[in-house]
């Protein structure tokens, strides 16, 4: 099941001719998420292709680069002649200023908004497949990272092995698989550990949004398969990182490390490093093994699932 | 003395691929102004290297394609240190939902910003050498147009003439072009009108933002060297148009025959024109013999002075 993610918005603060402000398009099977709208989002949409049937919204935070692409996005939708339900999630004090942005386009919206605040260390979306939690993050306002984590998969079905021990070919391999005994005609019982290999975990991606390294982020991103992370600054703004409650490259990579991750993104990159980013991917080496990708607008990531990494 | 427009967004309600939301940049001797800022302007402006200098914005009106642009910008401009007063001009009614918009940045512009109502038919900015005045215009929201009016220059000093007249090279030229007249050593008296040829018109460039054809639009458009007009539809969505008040490239280029413009530009292009905007120009030049531009994200203008024309 294809897990992909594409970067609309990979700028700190305000865009450059090469970054738009903070977005992420992440597509899971037939559902479609936005974490972060920065301003243009919805145009960046329509260049990189993602598709416009997002489900639901998802906020780090209020801050003008996280949020300004909303009006106009919910504008197009109306005009689109969308009429499926949108959720947003934004933190915890923001509920009012984001409700107040999305009337900024001059009316109500021309389907259902909802708007619902979050708090840190929560389940907002409960699926079987998978779930949406918040991480508590560290910024200068309300603020939360999202992770997305995939419920284990079944194990592997043996046919070969099934087949060995008489089990006809059809509903009893289902209900195996299904982790169901099943009963031949001859009265021999199956059990599906004999033809069920162990389950496989699911992938787990992270969204830090604008943050200082955390416990909390390094926790949620324990062996995930994608961390996003703050990356505004590099070494030699380190004081300014902190000052603003953002991350240096290298900061973001020693969590990753830290976490086992397996895939490294650094993004929410300062205008300052325009046409010097490879500062940032050199000194994110330096303190992590794995692979790191420095965003940029319109890249996409397929996640893998983990055994195939 | 240049005056140049630079087309920032060319689209009609939503953004295209290739078109984003209105947005125009006018440029004129030291001072830059905007006349509507929609989402993504301020990405724009850089892409096309209009400069960031802008002493005034102009909004036609306050629905969301027109305007939502607006915090972006304001937050980077304060981000990038602006002190400079900030003066936004926005049709009467309209200034509390563009003040509540510019607070989505989440806090006060770091310059001072002022919101100011402006009705149709007003001089808003009185200049020794351009007027900018509202136009009476017809959309389904307060809206105006806006027609920068240069006044008259001096006429051309014939300094060969002044020299037969014996009149020396220096300050007496000078008071001449100004129009007074000297007195030379031998008590001879010149006048200006015998160095000094008739004043020169100044040049005109009118926007009507979101508009059907309106009297009004042709009369403040009567010859003017440049008219931008709504030019949302084709002959095929004519009643549309009518609907929604807007114009079509047709009723455009009918309406800048009447008023005898020197050149029409047609913009706020309906996304459903995308790659056949060609349609748009044909049926505009059957109504207007003069030049027709349609425009073009990153288009810019340069408007002659009439006698050069």
């Amino acid at each position: 099941m294809s897990l992909r993610v594409t970067f609309l918005g990979t700028s700190g603060a305000i865009p450059t001719t090469d970054r738009n402000p903070s977005s992420i398009f992440l597509r899971r099977s037939g559902e479609a998420f936005l974490f972060d709208v920065g301003e243009g989002t919805q145009r960046q949409m329509m260049r990189f292709g993602t598709g416009f049937d997002v489900d639901a919204v998802f906020l780090t935070h209020a801050h003008g680069d996280h949020v300004l692409g909303l009006p106009g996005l919910i504008q197009t939708w109306g005009f689109n002649g969308r009429s499926e339900p949108l959720v947003i999630y934004t933190p915890e004090g923001t509920r009012t200023s984001v409700v107040e942005l999305i009337h900024a386009i001059g009316h109500e919206p021309d389907f259902p908004v909802s708007v619902e605040e979050v708090s840190p260390g929560s389940t907002i979306r409960d699926r079987e497949e998978y779930t949406i939690r918040t991480i508590a993050v560290d910024h200068d306002a309300p603020a939360v990272g999202y992770a997305l984590v995939e419920a284990d998969r079944k194990g592997r079905f043996d046919r070969e092995r099934a087949e060995e021990l008489g089990v006809p070919a059809g509903p009893l391999f289902s209900r195996l698989h299904e982790g169901e005994s099943v009963e031949l005609e001859d009265g021999t019982v199956v059990d599906p550990d004999q033809v069920v290999g162990p389950s496989r975990p699911g992938r787990t991606v992270v969204y830090t949004g604008d943050t200082r390294p955390t416990h909390t982020v390094e926790s949620a991103a324990e062996d995930a398969d994608l961390l996003i992370h703050d990356a505004t600054f590099a070494d030699d703004e380190a004081g300014r990182a902190r000052e603003t409650r953002h991350s240096t490259a290298r900061e973001a990579a020693r969590l990753a490390s830290n976490a086992g991750v397996k895939q490294l993104v650094l993004t929410h990159v300062s205008p300052r490093y325009a046409g010097n980013t490879g500062l940032l991917l050199r000194e994110a080496r330096d303190a992590f093994d794995g692979e790191i990708v420095l965003a940029e607008d319109g890249r996409t990531i397929e996640v893998p699932y983990p055994e195939s990494a």
